[in-house]
């Protein structure tokens, strides 16, 4: 297997676990936290700062990376330019799995890259994010459409391209329908061609 | 196997002999252009003219469309009902594959069908188009742009979705990064599952 898959998803759609199941599956490493945790320790951030400017348009996010072209880099423009190179780092290093981080678009000149986008109903993603993530703060459709409404954000500020157009991305899949273990199991067999 | 497969697609991606070969493979029939023979017959219109009228919101479709609302049925109105209700009535008949014609959108409330978007390259399907199709009137990327847009509108039109969101299918796939034989694999195994 000499891919690298990287995993867009829905919030809540389980691609994270579609990705460590993949890696298990192809016996590769699954990279997500893992890369946070490396960029938190190249820039200095602590990695909940790390992870709140990973996904954050709004607010400083957008505002602090637009200043970072006027004031030289901000915190947002740092974290960026190091997760950039970290997730480069990570796929010349070989096959593996890559969850989030836009890694589609970091890797656009890399000719095995295998790119997947996750999604599932809001439905099925309510109840994974109540049972399997424990997200019982606040209205389970409120946290889905927040989440969703920022991801979409931050993907179309960094890559110019459309958040869910199915033309990103080589396979599209959803969750809700397939069930996660025929994701997986797509996903490994086009990955083992070739 | 029990589902109805709806495929809908780029023009030149490869949609219509992904449809073939997995009838071939499923043993069902597969419809596209019996669906225009069919609706023509019904209609008393010719299969050029139902043809021409099923891609088109240019022109005499989509106000023959809009005036028809307030001058009776128009031809292009005839034309769909006619159509929705020949695809309805293959639907219910039991597995196939259908082509095109909106017929995931048509079949919203059918609990069988697995609803898929095949899409490729720009560079991919002009090789296609020109190769397989015969296409050499024309540029082949103004065609492939002319039919694209044709396409989008139309589909956009009759469903009020957006063309190519992959939140639309249960399965979207590169026919240009996996092949046309892959796809016929991943969409025959997701089928035969239940």
């Amino acid at each position: 297997m000499n891919k690298i898959i990287t995993i867009s998803r829905e919030f809540g759609s389980g691609g994270r676990s579609i990705g460590q199941a993949l890696a298990d599956k192809l016996n590769v490493k699954c990279y997500d936290s893992l890369i946070i945790a490396e960029t938190a320790k190249e820039s200095g951030f602590t990695v909940d700062y790390v992870e709140s400017q990973s996904e954050d348009t709004q607010g400083s996010g957008i505002f602090g990376w637009l200043a970072g072209n006027y004031y030289g880099d901000s915190n947002t423009h740092q974290i960026w330019n190091i997760q950039y190179d970290v997730i480069r780092d990570i796929a010349s290093k070989g096959p593996c799995v890559i969850v989030g981080r836009c890694a589609d678009y970091i890797l656009h000149d890399f000719d095995n890259v295998l790119r997947v986008f996750i999604h599932a109903s809001d439905e099925f993603r309510e109840k994974r994010i109540v049972e399997e993530y424990g997200e019982t703060d606040e209205d389970p459709l409120s946290r889905l459409k927040e989440k969703d409404k920022k991801r979409k954000a931050y993907y179309e500020f960094i890559t110019g391209e459309e958040w869910g157009n199915a033309k990103n991305f080589d396979l599209a899949l959803d969750t809700s329908t397939l069930g996660i273990d025929t994701c997986v199991d797509i996903i490994a067999s086009v990955a083992n061609k070739d």
